[in-house]
């Protein structure tokens, strides 16, 4: 039992916690490894790694079968994931009913940074971790990154770096933890404990991680394709606060935000009372079938992809990699067949910013709806279909460069499932062509009822985590 | 779309609301209708209504048919609500596998409280309503209180009174607005939005109704079936605030209430922390199966019971009323054996109020677990189970007049679908002989943290939300 109900930790208050990680998120300088530090180590490590990815097969993947009554893809251990076929009804979407392949994976995992204070500033201990579908192969993860059959070592590899965190009884701290969903379009129900732990004793620093402040993560997410998926979503949830002086900050972006953090919601329960009531209001039907009976897709040697070429495709690959717990495996993944756009639209009213969220049924949401960013599409799945074009709020992102874009990165979808899943992050403010009445669905939040929220699962997709963060992060 | 995303009320910020709830909570000289006054207009209305409740075989229930194929009770329109059977598998329960007939209700009600200022006091609208399973018929009820079966029409009835205010475009002020889930041991994932909605304009009070202060109510909590489970569970979820002098309250139970309301809690994320990872470890399978197959269960004409004489059974009534939309219906009802216990132990820490909750899985939990009192059983269902007597906590709550306890009243549950289903609700201070280790999945809470939790659904089950209304009107 790693957090005994009886036991009441009494060395930090919650409200030191948040002033703590604030001044980590402010420091960059006082970091014991300097950025440029970081950089060189992190692309030795790159250099250093020996790594293979080979598109197989997927009948004939090291370790997986296909069941021969449904086509469905499983591990032979019947544990990690299952590709099954899913059958979705719903009336809110554009498509009300329709089939796809579905990832099932029942187990909850672990998405951990272990935190520890030197010279007075909270750093992030940080793994420079491959994954199969990673398009540069190395990202920055967090300290444990773990599926259930990982760390209970089904695959009979070594055991996992600094589990013991986070799953045992070693002397740590929580600072936050909660359970959040994954992609909604690719999981039926999945999601993972999101936590931070803060060691009290000697942390050793083995080979492939790095000690990081907050502050210098949050600069680093303006890179493309560096900060892993699942850090992106672990600093999603770690409390922000604004600077003192943030109700005097000047009328830019960067007051306005400082100021959403410290705004009283302007009524009593605007966002959380809006959502509930379109979660009442919506339905949401699923059945699993088998994966070979599904409408629309078409099964080749390498590949279950969908007949019109858009969406996602099922392919499997072989890899080899040295920094893994096991050195070699076989596995499927979903490969998109194109980047996507996920975008917060912004506005600034009375001085506070406002973001723009949708309340999105997705294949695989576990309670019927989650806020979703403003905009959150493949443009170009949209193409043809009945000859509506590509979503409205899309063309409320500029294009080209624009002072209105605040931030702007690519960033890649969790490797160990997608393979070379790429997303436009962006976080614009809206022009003067916004329309007046919002489409269904979609609410103004500030960022304070945004990071209340989050603190609970199911409430913010992993889209919209992954785009907060992304948002503290211009703090 | 009752609540517009781009709607923000400024009239009453949400301390402002806070304020104005305790004051009214706080209030019983000032209620514009003296609780004497009240009681004999309630005892009067009791004495109008024609009210018949008769006992019918199932399979002859009008509007109602058992499904040839499957056994199960289904109405005519496909709405309202169908028995079926369950088979559940979990590792955390006493028993591993079960089946049992559960009511499956997809459909989201509302269960509201409309508030309006008199003399600068909030008053709630209460309604004095009959339900075919109260044990008394007549029982006070949230403003509305219906099935979208029963608001959109399905059985032709009248329209139900001041719906406007909760569902429709009509000027009012959401102040609380959270989906709640009720009885996990017969409900399959079923909820309601609870609601407390203010009206800004004039109010006619119809026959049945009535406007009563918060601290009316809190004060009707202490008499046996009174106040209906649908108003307990709305009172729950209403924002308490402990009174200014908290802090210096005496070291007796209310001011320890008082300034566990208030209390910081010791670490940052204690409550939260523990539920997330008990929820992250637990697992729950359930299956809907025919009514007619599942074992140990036996159907008569008038009732399917369990063979052991224990749990619940499945009956059958007619029904005649003069104050619903309908004059005369029928339907099933589920029928306990025997009277439950719903027990909060609490203790003092440091002069602040801890209570005691479980991690509870049930039958129809939607989330594989929410928080339940300290004591949740019917005590003779536990009789000769493998000779396992019943739950060790039990025995902590004193059996005669003691002290110790602080609240101790019968309330009924829900009448529109169980039948004369009567739980002791107690609250107790624990004993010397309080076992020093808790029993796995137990942990104490300060009310502030329960608190927290309740503005959100799913966390705090029906029967924990019930006893927090009751622990909330000891201040």
């Amino acid at each position: 039992m790693p957090f005994p109900a009886h036991t009441r930790v009494t060395v930090h208050g919650p409200a030191d916690d948040v002033r703590r990680l604030a001044r980590s998120a402010a420091a960059v300088d006082e970091a014991m490894v300097p950025t440029d530090q970081f950089h060189e180590w992190f692309t030795d490590r790159g250099r250093r790694n020996r790594y293979q990815v080979r598109r197989a097969p997927i009948d004939r993947l090291h370790g997986w079968r296909t069941d021969p009554a449904t086509g469905n893809l499983e591990h032979l251990s019947g544990r990690f994931f299952s590709v099954q076929g899913l059958e979705v009804s719903t009336a809110h979407r554009e498509t009300r009913e329709w089939a796809q392949p579905i990832i099932v994976q029942p187990e909850v995992g672990i998405l951990g940074i272990l935190v520890k204070e030197f010279g007075g500033v909270l750093h992030c201990l940080m793994q420079a971790k491959t994954e199969p579908g990673n398009v540069n192969a190395l990202q920055l993860s967090p300290t444990v990154q773990a599926t259930r059959s990982n760390y209970t070592r089904v695959h009979r590899g070594n055991a996992i770096p600094y589990l013991e965190y986070f799953d045992g009884e070693d002397a740590a701290r929580v600072m936050v933890h909660t359970l959040q969903s994954e992609q909604g379009a690719s999981f039926l129900h999945k999601r993972n404990r999101n936590m931070v732990v803060e060691a009290t004793g000697d942390v050793p620093v083995r080979d492939g991680f790095c000690w990081l402040t907050l502050g210098q993560l949050n600069a680093l997410l303006a890179k493309d394709n560096l900060v892993h998926m699942d850090a992106r979503s672990v600093m999603s949830v770690i409390p922000v606060a604004a600077p003192p002086a943030a109700a005097s900050a000047p009328d830019d972006f960067r007051g306005a935000l400082a100021r959403s953090l410290a705004d009283q919601p302007r009524h009593h329960t605007g966002l959380l009372s809006w959502f509930t009531g379109v979660k009442s209001r919506r339905a949401l039907d699923r059945r699993l079938v088998p994966l070979d009976s599904i409408g629309g897709w078409r099964r080749e040697a390498d590949r279950i992809s969908h007949e019109s070429g858009k969406y996602f495709s099922v392919i499997g690959v072989d890899v080899e990699a040295s920094d893994r717990e096991v050195p070699s495996w076989s596995q499927p993944l979903l490969a998109p067949a194109r980047r996507g756009v996920l975008g917060l639209l912004t506005r600034r009213v009375d001085g506070v910013l406002e973001v723009l969220v949708q309340a999105r049924t997705e294949a695989g949401t576990l309670d019927v709806v989650e806020l979703a960013p403003s905009v959150q599409c493949v443009p170009e799945n949209y193409e043809g279909v009945g000859g509506r074009l590509a979503p409205g709020l899309l063309g409320q992102i500029p294009s080209g460069p624009d002072p209105r874009i605040r931030f702007d990165a690519i960033h890649s979808e969790e490797g160990g499932r997608f393979y070379h899943a790429e997303n436009r992050y962006v976080i614009a403010e809206i022009g003067g062509d916004f329309p007046e009445e919002l489409p269904d669905g979609h609410a103004w939040a500030t960022v304070r009822e945004l990071n209340e929220l989050v603190r609970h699962g199911h409430y913010l997709n992993v889209e919209a985590r992954c785009l907060l963060a992304c948002l503290h992060s211009l703090l």
